[in-house]
């Protein structure tokens, strides 16, 4: 058996990214700079190698005529184990391996997969669908209790093609296992592109994207993967569900409103038609100074209102700015941009910044002058604006370092209405703080970005560091379970949601039960019952295994 | 008992809108060009009075605690007995009332929605949710078979009321029963709109736009209910189910999307939390003419996916240009418009009108400059733009008159992707005139306009008028039913939705289960049966009533 069934090149088991990825030496100034202000003994510690876990054997065989498409490998359950939360690393660090799964699937085609469900309802094995495993909520770790007969990672990387083009729609026909690089390169041929950049956009696949409701990096507008599905094709194990290709309906409920968001525990996405854009040909960019966060509040409110739709604008508190290696933590900083196919935007960046003005706002006029200069311009790379995005997508490589010296660095994400975020702001930094300082009796470097804007509210995105008082991973860990479960109250208790854009996976699941509606609940289980009687679907994600009840465990069991 | 325990303005029975509304003598002169058009001999006749209905004796008491809010009067009756359609017409002008409620109940706040529900289900009662009562599908009357011990049209209007208002957030609390007038009069004192123009603005509610998805007036972006939405409260007879008022979230399945669209049949909506605009300031509106068809569809297409977002951007094909009253018939138009209460629009107007020259579409320079002059601007309200929307909200009327001449006047709409757009728009209208020809012998006036606009396809609404042979209702109605049954095979057929936002209701069921996958209406089914487990909210809308089959039926029953 070859160590490993998956195609792709090898992931870090223990980590963000790909194994041979290191930090380049602006990053780990960075980094040094976050692990001394923790107060954190730089010594390294040994990175964990797969030779150090030990796998139990599956408790199931693979079905035989699918044998060819099972893995059992240690590299391939240990990759599959879990996601890439805080905890999901740091247990690797302790060296444990939560719940392997006793296969991973690598299915060659949708009929595959069919053929996997079938066999997995009559064998009572649970099927945990893996999509691109970034999840940091415990989503894809087959913590589902003993009620099965074994566990399925269901891994859909070799189901990665575009399958069909509709240039007129501007939309195409896509399987889901595509991870975000894979998808673009295969429309770019066509002048075309999905542009949808969540931070994990290497890592993760369009499945998961649209299971999960992922968000992207544009701050306004299209931005949410919902809005980017045209249709799905949804396998369970009583059926596929097929939607028709619409650019709107008004019959019934949405079907695919349904998909999105279930998480795998209703069925495996197999392919999706996607609404896909022309690259931008015009961009504007400006990074403004905030000297005053609650007047720089207002002011991405005005623009969230204004109906100008920056592409852009999300706006980091002083302490941010540290965090992303783009400022000093004394001032807010606001990263404002405009993008098209189809038209210059002077009027849109003017119109903005005439806004940020009246709001106090300071910004280099030459710099946004440059963005503009000329089409097809590279000018936007530059600045803060750029080198922030950049960063953007390096950022969950500069966690790690700091696992293995019981740091503890983590997000969590909401959205809330305008008229609560003032208190809700404060409540949340107030609620974190105190459970960081009660779990760990370290103080917390806590920061605070707004991902994206809406009319009616934005979405926050926090972000602290700590680290444990003996610098153990094992004491971190349990630190980070404490920490978590008040951040979930406080979430909600403030008036936010659970989560805006990483899901409800396990990790979640005390504020999702406290967000929506206990009878909405029934009636969505019911819905599961029917294309899932036998609750084989990545069962306590959502829902309760079946036959059983499940509480807020999976990944934050250590 | 008083003849009636609205406290509305009297409805017309028979026909649209308010009893005592006329024709001005522009209106009653394109009324009179159609007719002639139609062929049909002008020869008035006798409009229905309620004196000629016979209404059969309501067959269950009203609750005894709840009796001061049921009404049996036959004006109530019979108003609740249909909805709006060309079939509820002409069954009126036959002197039939199809399937009459029992009795109509007029809650006075949400715990008698409660109550009458938790009666209705200890009586097998169908409650049929009212609305505004301006379906054109047959959503709202009692057609629900036997196997009910009566039926209950349940009319919100008491509730009507905006509760709360959050400036900050712009949104507002709003009873589920308040018609678009109703809550358009309470927000202006806050100086906030919803700007949710549907045709049927001034006779449908709330609770109806989000039971239904309607579409608003505006072509693009923010303009269906649905986007509205911060959160909803649902009644259902097993239970309240409130959603979070939350500016976006991806904690699994949204709630909110589950009731958008469930036409009465999963709860009764008695509140909904929506997101509000400020009304404009700066408007931009150019009425621009092409010769040729499909170049005008090239160019609303560049519109569409330009990213401008324009408030409006009607296509009308010649013939529809002719049904406004705006156009000989020679020419397709657009209606091409910008708003904004935030900034002026030369660039985006400008912009539009370079892609309107590009496809060869011509209009009046000075007219469009006089549209921007000013703030406030009235300019936009005059010229062939203006004329057409105020031709839109009375067009309803306009039908009317010739329902009891044997004239069969009904719209379709659809939405559908734009690489199939020119074989939909071919083969919708050939299979129509078709089906009409068949049913009639007649020749037909056939149209259509582009309602709305995506990135990835239009909404195409087209409107037909005939006449039956022997000019008699009867036969015309017999027509219709032929005609309704052919162009929901043609939508669906042809690759287009049974509904973009005039719902389902009991008319569209044939295109309904054709358009949607029958898993997923069982997992819709498995979610109804947890909160209405007999089955008595609105039967035979999107699920037959409970224990029995129901075909096509409903308003096609004549």
């Amino acid at each position: 058996m070859p160590a490993t069934l998956s195609r792709r090149a090898p992931r870090r088991f223990w980590g963000w990214g790909n194994a041979d990825s290191v930090l380049d030496a602006r990053e780990q100034a960075i980094t040094q700079l976050l692990l001394a202000r923790i107060g954190t003994a730089q010594a390294e510690r040994p990175e964990p190698r797969i030779e150090e876990f030990s796998m139990p054997a599956p408790r199931i065989s693979a079905p035989p005529a699918l044998a060819a498409q099972f893995s059992a490998s240690p590299l391939d359950r240990l990759n599959h184990s879990s996601g890439k939360s805080y905890a999901d690393c740091a247990r690797m660090w302790l060296r444990q391996a939560p719940t392997p799964p006793d296969w991973v699937a690598f299915p060659e085609d949708e009929q595959a997969v069919i053929d996997i469900l079938d066999w997995a309802q009559a064998q009572n094995v649970a099927v945990i669908p893996y999509g691109g495993g970034s999840s940091v909520c415990g989503g894809v770790e087959a913590a589902v209790g003993d009620g099965y007969a074994g566990t399925v990672s269901l891994d859909l990387e070799r189901l990665n093609r575009v399958l069909e083009v509709d240039p007129l729609s501007r939309a195409a026909r896509i399987q889901a296992g595509a991870l975000g690089p894979e998808l673009a390169a295969q429309l770019k041929p066509h002048g075309l592109a999905l542009r949808h950049f969540p931070q994990s956009f290497e890592f993760s696949s369009l499945g998961g994207w649209i299971a999960t409701r992922a968000g992207g990096h544009y701050a306004t507008q299209y931005t949410h993967i919902d809005d980017f599905v045209e249709s799905t094709r949804l396998v369970t194990p009583c059926g596929v569900i097929q939607t028709r290709r619409l650019p709107g309906s008004g019959a019934g409920p949405a079907p695919d409103r349904l998909v999105l968001g279930s998480e795998g525990s209703l069925g495996v996405l197999t392919e999706a038609w996607m609404r896909l854009q022309l690259p931008p040909r015009f961009r504007a960019s400006a990074s403004v100074q905030f000297s005053d966060y609650p007047r720089a509040v207002e002011c991405v409110r005005a623009l969230a209102q204004s109906g100008l739709n920056p592409s852009n604008c999300r706006l980091l508190d002083p302490q941010e700015t540290l965090f992303a290696g783009v400022g000093t933590g004394s001032a807010s900083m606001l990263v404002l941009g405009f993008e098209s196919a189809d038209h210059p935007l002077q009027a849109w960046m003017g119109r903005a910044l005439e806004l940020v003005g009246e709001f106090g706002g300071s910004y280099d006029q030459a710099a946004v002058a440059r963005s503009m200069a000329e089409e097809h311009s590279d000018v936007h790379r530059q600045g803060a604006a750029g080198a922030w995005r950049d960063a953007f997508l390096r950022m969950p490589y500069w966690r790690d370092p700091g696992v293995g010296l019981g740091v503890i660095m983590d997000t969590v994400e909401s959205a809330v209405t305008w008229d609560r975020f003032a208190e809700f702001y404060a409540g949340v930094k107030r609620d974190i703080a105190r459970a960081i300082k009660q779990a760990t009796g370290q103080d917390v470097l806590l920061s605070c970005r707004m991902t994206h804007l809406y009319p009616d509210g934005p979405a926050p995105y926090f972000t602290f560091a700590t680290r444990s008082a003996d610098g153990s991973v094992a004491s971190a860990l349990a630190a980070w379970r404490e920490i978590k479960q008040a951040a979930n109250e406080a979430l909600v208790a403030h008036g936010g949601t659970i989560t805006h854009h990483h899901a409800v996976g396990r990790d979640h699941r005390s504020g999702y039960e406290r967000e929506v509606d206990p009878l909405f609940r029934r009636m969505l289980a019911a819905a599961k019952h029917t294309v899932d009687p036998q609750g084989i679907l990545n069962p306590g994600v959502l829902f309760d295994p079946c036959g059983r009840a499940l509480g807020l465990t999976g990944a934050l069991l250590p």
